[in-house]
């Protein structure tokens, strides 16, 4: 399997797909390609119809969406591991991963994705809606699932929120306490320390995603 | 199992669930909340977190997300046989499906699903652009499996393409002759006749769904 993704420090569908791979210890080639190139286009144009990261090629197959990747890799290399085993806590874990992958505009405009930065923004009054459901959701897992994944062991919703993990970070947004324990399991997990190393090697700058002024 | 939906005429979310229901003559009792309501919000807001249609209840499980329905009903009770059997055709229509849930934001907001107007709108670039987008999908799959749906038998990409079809024919949208024997084919389904007659039957007016200027 060969996987393409984005530039690490602003990629965060990206980021959803790799951790499947990263979590499940699955080996995967994984090809870089920067975000808004020539090359981007060249590279992808044959291969899918969007010309978008991330994308999945196994053996023949493209796969071109970050949930549509996480769905079949679950499926077609663990056995449906990817959810939670029980019926009722996998049928939650896939209404959450939708909510996300269909909604949270305002977040993705006004919080873009920007590991290394440290930064202020004003925000939008859906932003803060927003950002007050995620830290329901993580509260009422954590809550529920004591302090692991949002559901106990690793699943694709955690998946889903990882990139959210970060942008709290880069915008230093505050959080309830079980929400912020959880935001802490993630930042601290092995596969987001390794995304974030690689991310701080990069130098590329992508004007539309570097939003706010600097924090101290 | 209990399905919450929208205006039929309305709500095109609620439709892409409804429609796995109806293809498998598998039972639901339906219950139908008028959008923006207080009554919408009062039966929803116990149920589900996000208070929005559609919704499934399944014994205790609420599942609040259209593609999450889609994707709970195909593996609890279909056996999986909500996508295609090849997993290489299976992946496609993942991807097709998530590619429709996580975008398209041009068409949904400018060509807003009114099953009943006969309607003429300007387009944005965007819109013109995505428009282009789903002919092409829809000609790929026309070519590829002939005149049936997108992969032959009905699967959930088809459920996640149907609101689209109902929306070019409001605003009568052309297209290429592929694509539009792919549009017929929707229209003419008897699900989707029936979603209609149940639609013609409301009488309620949702302001900001009403675009465009009446045609002929
Ligand atoms: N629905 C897609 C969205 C992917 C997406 O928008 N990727 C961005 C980078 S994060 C991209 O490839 N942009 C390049 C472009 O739009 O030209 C998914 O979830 O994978
Ligand atoms: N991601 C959700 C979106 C559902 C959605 O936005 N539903 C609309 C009606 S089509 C709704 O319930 N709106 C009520 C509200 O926002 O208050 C899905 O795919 O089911």
């Amino acid at each position: 399997m060969k996987l393409f993704i984005g530039n690490q420090n602003y990629s965060s569908w990206s980021l959803r797909a790799w951790l499947i791979f990263s979590q499940h210890n699955l080996s995967v080639e994984v090809c870089k390609l920067k975000l808004f190139t020539d090359e981007f286009y060249q590279q992808l144009e044959s291969i899918t119809p969007t010309a978008k990261v991330p994308t999945l090629v196994d053996g023949n197959t493209p796969i071109w969406d970050s949930l549509a990747i996480l769905e079949y890799v679950s499926e077609q290399h663990l056995q449906g591991k990817g959810w939670p085993e029980d019926p009722s806590q996998r049928a939650k874990a896939r209404s959450l991963a939708s909510e996300m992958h269909s909604g949270f505009f305002a977040l993705r405009d006004e919080l873009p994705m920007n590991c290394r930065a440290k930064r202020v923004v004003s925000l939008s009054a859906n932003a803060e809606k927003e950002i007050a459901r995620i830290d329901a959701i993580w509260s009422e897992q954590m809550a529920e699932n004591g302090a692991g994944w949002l559901f106990g062991d690793w699943s694709i919703a955690d998946a889903m929120y990882a990139p959210v993990a970060l942008r709290f970070q880069t915008y230093d947004i505050p959080l309830s306490s079980l929400a912020k324990q959880y935001q802490q399991k993630v930042l601290s997990s092995p596969a987001i320390q390794t995304w974030l190393e690689q991310a701080s090697l990069e130098t590329d700058i992508v004007e539309e995603d570097e939003a706010g002024i600097e924090r101290a």
